[in-house]
């Protein structure tokens, strides 16, 4: 497996895959990986003939109050990971390497990456779209996978390669949950064993919202009543919850059962948790 | 030679050149082709096997005061005009093929697209920018070739090639005059005979100014004052006239021949016009 540190390597080697007639899939992350991002890996696989993953924290999609500093690493690890899973190459370039000093240039999306985590988080989206167009252009893929975890943060991808012509597929892959029903994330390593597992309401409420769903509830209003009175019972404070449009996320006031999903952030002690689900 | 009007024909087309092992350069336009526009083409065949000219006018770029609607076109000429210069194909997309109803997604360049035309016109630059990466994802070129004449708009797309990581060379072609000095541009069609004399002054105060430098002349403010009094005896008033570093269009006090250039606005009678030369 090629680890390569700067945009050059990384674009030669994409290159040279295609002029070998071989497809390249693109599986961006954050590093810390864990059971969720090996399962875009694998996913990835399906699509292409090799897959690249990188691995950047993105200061630009973090605000200064935010967990960027502390945000976890650990690249030995991700690397081996990412050869057990069969990747071809790992880009892993330093903030150096991905904005010169004078970088000037935004890509931002201004509807999909308004409301939800983009009303708590004003600049996190121009910051992701910034990055990923960046990506795609060093990594030139035939198709990049996301996982579903990140909602929005897909709807929005989707919306910038659609609006900028960008010639690659965007792969929503499944939401990958501990046994007891936690969306894994690189940030559960923040969550004491108390918080942890008064943060399983999440999961539970969504579960209990697709079963209501699946009984034959629509009404958005009473879905969401039920999730907020659930978390909250567990200390959990919801930022939002929302029965959307997957395509538009606009909110619903009636769920369309194979167009909606339930969006929702919490906060408790510092420590933000999101979720979703598809109904 | 092609003539396309969808962007996934460019975009087939431009990966088929690339598989039969030919480079692709790409000349974006808003048409009414002028000698200005052909040495574009001509400039681009000198790097790639075969070139693409692109003919559009960019709503996005307009702002409602400005003179979209009222943009000269003749697409018949501009399609012989490529053919004659030897273009392999043009791309004549409609508005609704470039911008679907609901587009939200914009590339910004927030330093260089400031100054200059920037602040006569706010959102030129980033209709600008957002049109030319989606030309660059369309038509995938090796090479892109604009002209020095929109001076401003070649350093921030360059930044934005930087910035972005297009895998794109970008050309600045010389800019090409009337035989009496006129910068040729499209819009040189809506002066009247008088006007068009007096807007003379704009290139006869330019090379003055290049000669004073060429014989020692370094003070920026004695330059852009003579320029000024030239073109405004004529009628025209200046929008701006900086000495600036070429790459960071920063206004310099001092000339540094090699680095400088002089970049000149001019209004009259709701006319606008532009030009510039390297020092």
């Amino acid at each position: 497996m090629n680890v390569f540190t700067t945009s050059a390597e990384v674009h030669a080697w994409s290159i040279a895959q295609k002029r070998a007639g071989r497809t390249v899939a693109l599986v961006p992350t954050m590093g810390y990986l864990h059971e969720g991002h090996l399962s875009l890996i694998r996913e990835a696989r399906k699509h292409c003939d090799c897959v690249i993953v990188s691995i950047f924290v993105n200061p630009t999609q973090f605000a200064p109050n935010e967990d960027y500093d502390a945000y976890p690493h650990k690249e030995d690890d991700d690397i081996a990971l990412c050869e057990a899973e069969g990747a071809a190459a790992v880009f892993l370039p330093n903030a150096d390497e991905m904005y010169p000093r004078d970088a000037s240039t935004w890509v931002e999306e201004t509807v999909l990456a308004k409301g939800y985590c983009g009303a708590q988080r004003p600049i996190h989206f121009r910051g992701v779209c910034t990055v990923v167009a960046k990506l795609f252009n060093i990594a030139a893929p035939d198709v990049a996978v996301f996982g579903q975890k990140d909602f929005q943060q897909v709807a929005v991808i989707r919306r910038m390669v659609r609006d900028l012509n960008f010639p690659i597929e965007i792969i929503r892959a499944p939401i990958i949950r501990d046994e007891d029903g936690l969306a894994k994330s690189s940030r559960n390593t923040y969550l004491t064993a108390d918080m942890r597992k008064r943060a399983l309401s999440l999961s539970r409420a969504l579960f209990a919202a697709k079963a209501a769903v699946d009984a034959g509830e629509r009404n958005a209003a009473a879905i969401e009543a039920t999730i907020r009175e659930t978390v909250t019972a567990e200390g959990w404070i919801p930022d939002y919850v929302n029965v959307i449009d997957t395509e538009t996320l606009t909110p619903l006031q009636e769920v369309l059962p194979g167009t909606s999903a339930i969006l929702l952030a919490c906060r408790c002690e510092g420590i933000r948790l999101i979720d979703n689900i598809l109904l």
